[in-house]
């Protein structure tokens, strides 16, 4: 049983990595990043590369392994692939389809789990979003996620791989720090108010996002590779106002924490991040799929993720 | 005023520069094609580029010009490119981003005219189709067309070009012999009926299908580069069962073409091409596209085209 995770020093790759090798059913483990990473690993199941996936040395070095299970993660994200769209293109669209492409011609028809992302849409404002909702990406980094979706759906379709995309909300609680993720700031409202620091938050407290812990989505990406359902996914996420969620912070830490919050709206941030609108994912429950189940088991597991 | 055709040498490219050419408002046109060819061209406006988009050089040769409409039509058609996956995705996939890329670098912004496909879609049945149905492509031919649609729509967003992708349905009448297009069968029965020669259909006369002729495909695609919309539109095409276009063959050559034409349908055919949902496309009549207008129109405009 090989497993190759791409991404893996990422935010969302550190946590995935972090959950396989406390699982001892989990056989051999590969682990791919542009960062040099030494993961605690007293059972010698993983391996680490580091490299790119756009350098084809790097993806020599990860094809040269016949995996059963795969989790494609890495990506640049939204915000740094709009300033620099070379970069976003190489990574988010040619090296992802060279990986599915070398996969698929490897024969063993692994099972590929991608981490696409709630940027296919676009724009989305009113409407719920459900299985049969357009998919208007206004990123390039959104574009990119939905052309991967379509490429994994058609190397399914032709047999080469059994591909799932679970296209994911933003994630908390990401450490602190300019991450190039837009949706950065419901990381930081969630670490700030934890830390008993003031926080002042780009969006106003009406403002609703889609809400999901690091530690949930793990769990998502690990029961996307044991079932046999294939195509894109919109996994569930708890649809939050930041005033819900600076409620559960308060219940959790103290009232004092409300009083931590300032609102200073950006218009821009408002209209990418700040407008989300119900979320009907009946489709992706029946498959097992789950968000966090309350705000205040989100903010329980965002914050003890570490 | 400087005009791109790729995929000159094609059924519709052919017509499309015809149109062109017969256009003293055309100003220059740079036509490219894998096949040589010399195009009647009186007025000196026509330069023939003979080489392929997925060629370096050929590449090259085309973005020397700086361009302001581009028609990109060219491409592996459906069958091909399901039998030659590789072949497929050079043309239909990398060297449709590579010229996309290449014009939006361009700085002059051109509006770029992209034949898109119905294989978007996947497999239609039963519902109508709409500007909101969901694209979920069976064939490799539609998932490319659907991701080069979406990359043109995000470089339209950045700036680069102004583009529109129309999706085209099974054009008619193209000349005979296999040309890779699944859909061939609906050309086969109108230029044999004309011809006066038997016929057998794979698909049966309830079979549906939609239908637009290359002269209405040309009006279209010379309409699309001279409106500002951007994005991807569903064209019209008239819905009508073969035994409906049988009628109009009887209607216009006589009743003994009734007579001609037998039916042995093939499941797999019926399935993908003999299943056709109506077809709500009153968006894109708004914005001033059409199709051949009736059934006996239909005939006559397929039948008179060359």
């Amino acid at each position: 049983m090989n497993t190759l995770v791409t991404g893996a020093a990422g935010f969302l790759g550190a946590n995935l990595l972090r959950s396989l090798l406390a699982d001892p059913r989990g056989g051999h483990i590969v682990a791919v990043d542009l960062v040099p990473q030494s993961f605690p690993d007293a059972s010698g199941r993983l391996r680490w590369i580091t490299g790119g996936l756009d350098d084809p040395a790097g993806l020599a070095a990860v094809a040269a392994t016949r995996f059963d299970t795969v989790f494609h993660l890495a990506s640049i994200p939204g915000g740094l692939a709009e300033r620099e769209p070379a970069l976003g293109r190489r990574v988010n669209l040619d090296a992802t389809l060279a990986l599915f492409d070398r996969l698929a011609e490897a024969g063993t028809r692994p099972r590929v789990v991608f981490a696409s992302s709630i940027a296919v849409y676009g724009e989305m404002a009113g409407d719920a979003v459900h299985a049969l909702t357009p998919t208007r990406p206004t990123l390039t980094y959104g574009a990119h996620k939905r052309m991967a979706e379509i490429a994994l759906a058609d190397l399914t379709r032709r047999g080469g791989v059994s591909g799932i995309a679970l296209r994911l909300p933003g994630l908390v609680a990401r450490p602190g720090g300019s991450t190039g993720h837009g949706s950065a700031f419901m990381s930081d409202l969630l670490r700030s108010v934890a830390a008993g620091q003031p926080y002042v938050c780009p969006v106003g407290p009406e403002a609703t996002c889609w809400w999901m812990s690091a530690a949930c989505a793990v769990a998502n990406l690990r029961h996307a590779a044991a079932i046999v359902a294939t195509g894109d996914i919109q996994l569930p996420a708890l649809h939050l106002s930041v005033g819900e969620v600076v409620a559960a912070l308060a219940e959790t830490f103290g009232p004092a924490c409300g009083r931590l919050v300032t609102h200073r709206p950006s218009p821009e941030i408002e209209r990418l991040f700040g407008r989300l609108p119900p979320l009907w994912a009946q489709e992706a429950e029946a498959l097992g799929f789950a968000h966090d189940g309350s705000a205040l088991r989100l903010v329980a597991a965002a914050l003890a993720a570490d």
